[in-house]
């Protein structure tokens, strides 16, 4: 995005969305979604902020954003926007109304660390993020800079004693000899000790190791996540509340998850081996009590494309043992889930920095299947906590 | 039901639920579960108030009620309840346990007014009923009785002066020659002159006149209604907010509900004539705004049995245009679905006349699709506004 | 489409496609495909012809076709095709690549018979429809034309007794007075006349009049149709023979339709309107027997495009009277599937003609939801008896 | 089941029903309904032989059997029969009346081979049934006994050298150190070795070992197999023909089956190991071509009782490439499915066998997933081949 500053504040310093992942299919839509709300050829729909009633003194609106972050793929925002394109992401339409954006966004993108070519010490790697951030924010006279890992899902977290607390993982860090963080966690590092509020939309590490967020609260920065919630799960959130509210006993849950992309082999591969049905099932765990069987499956379909295709089969007991069933079917565009809400936490989360917020957000649990700092999964009362939060800080 | 003091609560006078339509599946299956639950043999599945925190000063307990009841219909409540277990509604093995139960309300239950015989004005009629009602009451030495109106749903009411206001209505009803009100008003009418209050569970005329209403609040009585709220209406006021929260743009909400069942026909036809798709696009427009192409059909399937299935498919845009769908089918037992809240209701209501609480319990919307006295419809405002008055009554 | 002969049948003249509705989106697709195909852009997916093994010496190959048509729309097929591609039904990318094809047939289109503005004897407006035809067929010097109807579907039709003679009906076209023929029927009129084979691909009157295969019994030509079997019926009469080969019992095939396009409204109140519930309904009964409930629905949802969705509920018994469903969606484009298969009628019916078939095509009914001549519903079977029938004419 | 001769053939012996696996869920719902239908009061809803026209003179008819079989199960089939009724897959109803053909059919089951605790070579264990079987077939004086496996499924087979040919097997099975054989392999090994036409209803080694079918050739006995075609399979034969028929690509067939029941978690476990997923994508590209995209998973939901619920979505590619989808879902009763064809191919080999024809009974695919002796799997086809042969037969 260029630097021109917003026409309606134009005092006010423009903020930094820095994103880890930014040649990747969701980030992609972010920055081609941001620079069409700017142009005025598309609306927010998708987006949540825009019904939220946002004071401007504390959150930034979509005008004041400029767009940079890091990624190990060459593909340049064009090339991967007319994918999307073909793909149905995005309409072909706004692309040449678009162009001059996202060349100026592609600009602002450093290569990010790729843990197979990056030799060294981890904090050598780090250091340079630092300072891509550091340029990045100065270069564009930015108030401050909103991180938001986007980046490709990784599996699981080891349980290495260096994640949990910060001085063991410093001193792993200087040793030439280990390389110990996911690249999504060292970005995320980098980001803290760059003085970043973070947001981590995905599964990975990331955020969620001690060490990480350890450093989070010696910096005294706020940070939200994790894992988007943006299709079965927010529809389990919304109708899983339901029966409980009824006091019929849910029996089973079971799901599949058919999803195309890119990237979808690896995702199927790895919903398995990082335990997301495991961690689905904690998440209806959390919302119907331990007794539901919850078999989920994720398959790679390539022929979907950019679709997830999910379906849920729920088994219930009503008044007098009565058996009874629920199904449903959800054909949606991941990316175009996704996007909104990060261009929607990239707005909350810097105003709770501009406004001092520090540590996790966890009203900010309405965007994610995994809440950092949350119990509460029941996406009404997580929509009526943000509300609250957001009249709290305005 | 007997006429046995509950052992708890030894010096409190018992409280009567008096069902307008008693020999139907609805309440045959309410009159069952509360005689099964009182026996020990089954629990409160599908009820909302055991998870509430009730006061027992104040809302009676399963243990004290007595049930009676009208009806047109001459079919024995054990003959009802054989069927209703053939068809999958009951478990068998509960009826010999609970046969004397059977027994004692089916002796309760009184003759409905039927248009067909019943000669003579409507003030006769309702004076019987009246008479009926305060010969229940003193015969068990009753507290109070909540009224529950679970007859066959009737057409939609024609708009006739004598609706409109309470001294009119009393005139017309005191004709020989004029027949004005429909029996579920006619028996709301009764009850509310007996002092009553009154719960409206279908989308009949009955609670909803204007002049029956008056007449409520010149007694000082408390109502709810209408339209209980068990199948795809339950499910899209839990996930029309979904849809709202996210910012997602809802296209169109296509319906279609299969049922079989006793008077499936009757309501199939019923459905179409008194606009019940309507209706619901109503609710669907309170929640999603007026632009939400929303056609839907009711039909009348007799091998379904007292089985409903739904299928409701949802399209919607999110961000930069992308098209999405979600669909869903429920397959449920409508009777199975409806019991528990009418027992929820009972207690509800007849907590509420003992607390000296007057008119539209509106904070009961949470039971019906069509909320006396409130426009809320999304289900997890509703729970939580149920729970606050639950709690400041108790 | 240009007079160019195919260069592998250097001396066969060509054969001529003349569609009814030419400008609507079938016959768009149709034509699109058509030239797709000769461009060698895309492949014949979607059309039965090409692993049928047709004998080249009977029937045409897709480079022998010269197409024409008419229409009362004056939208040229270039405006047509590009709103279909942005509604998903065409490529995007094949416009430039067919854009000589589609004005040359663009200028082969003549006006179709209006009747609001078309006065006069109905006989005038024939004859100029015959001289339209003749004058094509002479330009582009065509072994004959095929006619297909693909225009918008009419209501059904009346019981006029001129449509039960030929004689009555020649005399009742020639009033001044009258005005007796559908548009559909009476283009077909015009085409028998003009010595064309003809196909209807629609469930208006079109063909099915009496008088009107009299008149193509009386020329001596072939015709096939009727109402093109696309979506709903293809599953039903591929799946009801799977039922009754298993001696499963089924007892309801409930159906709805959900369909955007142009003419949806019209479509959904005309599918109410000329009894296709009770016109599929008896396709079931003919595969299932008169026992089984159907009803169905045909619903207007403008925000679905050109796409076409479609819920089935079977609910059936089995073994020891146990009671089993099935459900399906079926989510397709209509002008999608039902294009190709206008093309292989085109040369299955061309075929015919110059093999010497008079009457009704019986063997073609695997085409049809209502198939003239033949009262086979099962796809397999027909699907075989097609194939027997192309070896017999090969 | 009793010894009585039918009425209408007097003079004809009886034919025995040997069930291997006779106390399990399918034995026991084909053994009562077999009761049932001989008592009148059911008729054979679900089975196929009655509505082929089988000729009396070489098909046995539903009087004409008497049953047993070898279970290593304890449970009595009256106690079975219970439970199945309790799960819906019978009526209640029906038990009093069958009691005593279940008790005559309950004295008539041998023990199986348990290989935990049947030491000794496995010709011991042979021998000790074919003892069996000869025992029953004179107690009765049967003509012939058709031996059926419907015991839990087995793990795929070994790659053993003594499976490839039946004088390697020989040697083995009467070597006191090697336990070779699964049980259903030798209990098929031992029927063949007396003289009993097989039917494998199972996906399990059974019959599949060319030692076994060497044996059966050798003695010149027919048989059938394998693994009953009742659900998923069913219907992906019946409706993928329906796509290749119209010329529509197959992109991906994605499946998911839920399945309750006693043997359910071993049929999840065993589904994966023995590869079900790629034996059903093996029969989709038998159907559809090699380039079907096609995930299949079995989870185990025990609260489905009895129940298997499928889910299947079939993502196809139409004329110019559009993109459409296909959703089914079936739920229904394994047992109710899988029973009447076990009746059915009881008699029809029965009659095969009376009729001199040996080898694999190519004809009776249509009942299988993994037809011996065949390559064609669509079920229209199966259906005619098999109306043929009954044809040739009779």
């Amino acid at each position: 995005m260029t630097r021109q500053t917003s026409p309606r504040q134009p005092r006010r310093r423009q903020i930094g969305l820095w994103l880890i992942g930014a040649r990747g299919s969701v980030a992609t839509t972010a920055i081609c979604g941001l620079a069409a709300i700017r142009a005025g050829v598309t609306d927010a729909t998708g987006c949540v902020t825009d019904s939220l009633d946002l004071s401007s003194a504390v959150f930034p609106g979509w005008g004041d954003f400029v767009v940079g972050g890091q990624d190990i793929a060459p593909t340049s925002l064009e090339k991967e926007a007319g994918r999307l394109a073909a793909a149905g992401v995005l309409p072909q339409s706004i692309l040449p109304l678009i162009a001059d954006e996202l060349r100026a966004a592609d600009a602002a993108i450093r290569p990010g660390y790729d843990p197979v070519t990056d030799r060294g010490p981890q904090a050598h790697a780090a250091a340079r993020q630092i300072a891509d951030l550091e340029r990045f924010k100065q270069a564009n006279d930015l108030a401050s800079v909103v991180v938001v890992n986007v980046a490709a899902a990784e599996p699981p977290a080891a349980d290495w004693p260096e994640y949990r607390e910060l001085d063991a993982l410093t001193r792993i860090l200087a040793s030439p000899a280990a390389r110990s963080l996911t690249p999504s966690s060292l970005a995320i590092y980098a980001a803290l000790q760059a003085g970043c509020p973070v947001v981590d939309f995905t599964p990975s590490p990331g955020l969620s190791l001690p060490a990480i967020t350890e450093l989070a609260q010696q910096r005294g920065l706020p940070y939200a996540g994790r894992d988007g919630k943006t299709g079965q799960t927010l529809l389990r959130t919304a109708l899983a509340p339901m029966f409980a509210a009824r006091g019929l006993r849910v029996l089973s849950w079971s799901g599949t998850n058919l999803l195309g992309g890119e990237d979808g082999a690896n995702l199927a591969d790895l919903g398995q081996a990082r335990g997301e049905p495991q961690a689905k099932a904690r998440g209806l765990t959390a919302l119907l009590g331990p007794d539901v069987t919850a078999p989920l499956h994720v398959d790679y379909v390539p022929d979907l494309g950019e679709r997830k295709v999910v379906w849920d089969y729920v088994s219930f007991e009503g008044f007098l043992g009565t058996r009874m069933s629920l199904q449903f079917n959800w054909d949606g565009y991941d990316a175009a889930l996704s996007a909104p809400l990060v261009l929607d936490l990239a707005r909350l989360v810097a105003g709770a920095h501009r406004a001092g917020e520090t540590g996790p957000l966890s009203e900010l649990g309405f965007f994610f299947k995994d809440p950092l700092g949350s119990t509460e999964h029941r996406l009404a009362e997580q929509a009526a906590a943000l509300s609250q939060w957001v009249r709290r800080l305005s």
